[in-house]
């Protein structure tokens, strides 16, 4: 007998039980159908790109997380985002590819972060992004519309808080700070998460005055709909910037409207940033509505030259993206109270009508009804309890009796409730 | 300006072209219903696992091709295929499963060859299993039947070939041969490659007598009807092993009838044995029907010791295969004559116009109908040549005669034919 080994799954690798697994199917399966109604395009890059291609971009702290490893001479890596194999794609179909080009794309992304509750090292992502040479605000409306359908397809409501970078890009350049524009970025950002008093002494270590500190917490204080964000912020600055990124707020705003948004599905706040420094106008964050405290659910945004470290050309996108696994740990939780099975119909056959009980389940199935057999070989009792155990809603006992006269009973395991029915009046009763 | 990097996909790694990816989402989609319907759960291990757990079973040809790599202190591979993987993953969870447990996955895999034509570095495998503990021939029958349904689903029609190892194997071990197994096996995978010369020559090399050729050859070119085989071989040898295999062969037979595989999907052919090691029962290669010239679309088998590795318990399984990357080729080929869009209706709206195009577009949407906005920005020229290079089915010009009107044109592109028509009589005519 060779040496046993103990079964053991990656750390951090995510992966489902069957019966979770069907609902999670089922949940990319919903997306994808929106996706495929909004005229996106489905693309499926390979996990792994040339490491030269998926490092062109990172930083220092994607580098560390990286899973990059060699094959013969290949130096490679998993992927660690769609993003980038999408401007390989991109920038190698440039001449063949229509635009905009409008692609979505879910898959299996690698980061070799510290496993913890809510943190993977392979896990989905779920992107849409829209690609072209001169995008209008067409596209970025486009994009956070889609969050609409998307939540709709799930069950649920969504509100996505808007911003557009240029605002406060705009306005750290009126007043000369566009230099710290990345460090003053990255403290917006924790702007809900510290205490007023810890923000201002970062930023006075950027030497903000404190007339500064206070337009900027104007600013960012600024919640809810586009046309008394405009009335507070219209005159706060002259800087062109600043007041293109108002202008794109409006037109967003029309647009999102033409497009039929719902009021109530969108809000402006200007304390968007959103951490990826890609990002260079209209920023998002999507959350499941009434329930901010959850956290976002998907974000994305406009950046202005996707192709840059592979081609000449300006190519700008637009993209949002879901946050598959946690949507799904919310969705989990909802529906955790029901226990159900991927069977219909579970068939009780004995030695005898086995093969009848075969036949019965090729009908069932050809009627498009999920039938299966249980506990072949097994005593009725124990039968009865494997049905039970599969959580299976009904069950058919096929005897010499039943196939004799045609009289089926068929029993609801959840209330116990039994019928006499023929095959065909239980094919009409299971179909959908 | 950063230096550009040549946007290069890894060799070998299969990606598709959007309208092509469409073609084999659907195709997926269409075996996942078949697989659902049959009630198999879905599965989707990690693409990567421990290397002691995927290395545990693999002969050395598989070692070379497989991508290893470390991550701090893990050691660890991409799979090579979903059958270790569903090993530990039944292996891990044996105390949770119900059993027969029937599982499908669908996913990438992953072997370090040299790319070839129709031979791929990641590509898809589609592979569906039933394990259990004293698995009846049931499972067996169940794997092959789901052919029928599976090439249905996809428009076309299958013939299965059967056969069993266990008469082979009962053959060799009635000639004394049972330690050559391996390689006797090998060389009869080889008869339809080979001239007869060949494989003579290769079987003298094991000391078979003519007369244990001429018998070889008398077994090997069984094909047709179980009865026929039956009937010819019976006597040949009293060896039980070659017993039992005629034995499981009819049982077979009997339960791909009650399951109502029909006779033209199916047929015995004693000469296929599947170049997998681990097979011991029940073999077969599943055929495009009147194109076994195009070589075997899938196959798969019975194994008697799926955990062996992992678990002191024995774990039977029976599976099938479907090559994916290969079937989506002859599907390709077929279909290829006709182009077409993701998008089933363009709208053409002018500046004027646009907003009102866009509440158009969401109201079609809103109706399951695939319509998107062409050529924002664009002469109506442009807007036209790009429609056309898209393939758009259909296309509807939205001027303010036409919103004032509610009477709009729709266009067929195909035939150039034009229609008077009101948003509801489109969106009637448009929605399936």
């Amino acid at each position: 007998m060779t040496k046993l080994i103990t079964p053991r799954k990656l750390k951090g690798f995510w992966e489902l039980m069957p019966n979770e697994q069907i609902k999670f199917d089922n949940m990319i399966s919903a997306l994808k159908n929106v996706f495929d109604n909004n005229c996106f395009l489905p693309l499926d890059t390979p996990v792994a790109e040339y490491s030269e291609i998926l490092l062109a971009k990172s930083g220092g702290d994607v580098d560390k997380e990286i899973y990059r490893f060699t094959k013969g001479n290949t130096d490679m890596c998993l992927r660690y985002d769609l993003t980038v194999p999408l401007a390989r794609f991109v920038a190698m179909n440039i001449n063949v590819l229509e635009f905009p080009f409008k692609r979505y794309q879910v898959g299996k992304v690698y980061r070799g972060e510290k496993p913890q509750k809510g943190r993977f090292r392979e896990f989905y992502q779920c992107d849409a992004d829209i690609i072209g040479e001169n995008l209008s605000m067409t596209a970025d409306a486009e994009c956070i519309k889609l969050y609409q359908p998307c939540f709709d397809a799930l069950g649920m409501s969504c509100v996505v808080e808007i911003s557009n970078r240029k605002i406060l890009a705009g306005f750290f350049e009126s007043i000369d700070k566009s230099e710290n524009l990345t460090d003053l970025m990255i403290i917006v950002d924790k702007v809900d998460k510290l205490p007023k008093e810890d923000i201002y002494t970062m930023l006075k270590e950027f030497d903000l005055s404190s007339e500064d500190c206070r337009k900027l917490f104007e600013i960012i204080s600024c919640k809810g709909r586009f046309a008394d964000i405009y009335n507070k912020l219209k005159d706060l600055t002259d800087n062109n910037t600043f007041q293109q990124g108002l202008d794109e707020l409006k037109i967003l705003s029309q647009k999102l409207n033409a497009m039929g948004m719902q009021e109530e599905n969108y809000t402006f706040n200007l304390s968007i940033v959103r951490g990826h420094n890609y990002y260079t106008g209209t920023v998002f964050e999507a959350y499941i509505k009434g329930h901010r405290e959850l956290g976002a659910i998907g974000g994305g945004g406009r950046y202005d030259n996707l192709c840059g470290n592979f081609l000449d050309k300006i190519m700008q996108g637009v993209g949002m993206s879901i946050g598959l696994t946690r949507l799904f740990d919310i969705i989990s939780q909802q529906n955790a109270i029901e226990s159900t099975s991927n069977i219909e119909i579970g068939i009780l056959a004995f030695d005898e009508t086995f093969d009848e009980g075969l036949k019965i389940i090729n009908r069932l199935r050809n009627n498009g009804i999920k039938a299966d057999n249980i506990g072949e070989n097994k005593s009725f009792k124990a039968k009865m309890k494997e049905a039970d155990r599969r959580n299976i809603p009904f069950i058919l006992v096929v005897g010499q009796d039943e196939l004799d006269t045609n009289i089926y009973t068929l029993k609801n395991m959840k209330t116990s409730e039994q019928e006499k029915l023929s095959l065909d009046e239980i094919i009409a009763k299971l179909k959908k």
